[in-house]
């Protein structure tokens, strides 16, 4: 493997399978491509709201709009330059605001193995 | 372990140890947290350039200003909202733009106990 660049525009989006909702991930590094880890962006719709338990270690870093997430313990809400680190097992509400948002993920370990899919 | 959430301002900088110049890291989560990976923001002054060999996997987000990361297959350069995937074991140099850059880092496994620190 070798160095790589990932732009939004590299991504293709695809429906979360199982959620209802405007939710879509699209993923530039997962199980096939060697490394431990799934990379890749998301897209949330206006107000959307998914709730999941985490399968995995998931790492988002906000570039665009907000998100708020509720866990046991309460709720943040990230905007952009900011990192959530939901760690796996959680179960979670992830929310987001009026403009939807953009986020870059880092899972570990892959995320759609883990899911099953 | 629960959802956390993560600011730049969460972040206390330090020099990467072995390294001269201008470039800083702070871990948010580590091998302290339970978690698998290690989060955190990094920083790099205007026109410094490092040279290491990855001990791990490590994604860059850039957050601001830009970074030309240069390994075996050639040079990438990346700006806001671009990811940069180093896979473990790649010797690369990484240099900021004339801004500098600040990214969000996620490494697995471990950065600090895979380098020894």
């Amino acid at each position: 493997m070798t160095v790589r660049k990932f732009s939004v525009s590299d991504a293709t989006f695809e429906h979360v399978p199982g959620l209802d909702g405007e939710v879509f991930t699209g993923n530039l590094v997962d199980h096939r491509h060697g490394a431990p880890i799934t990379i890749g962006y998301g897209r949330y719709g206006p107000d959307v709201s998914i709730q999941i338990t985490l399968a995995v270690d998931d790492v988002m870093v906000v570039l665009k709009g907000q998100l708020s997430v509720t866990g046991d313990e309460g709720t943040v809400t990230a905007g952009p330059g900011e990192i959530v680190h939901m760690p796996k097992g959680d179960r979670v509400t992830i929310r987001a605001h009026e403009d939807g948002a953009i986020t870059a993920y880092v899972t570990y370990p892959h995320w759609q193995e883990a899911e099953g899919g």
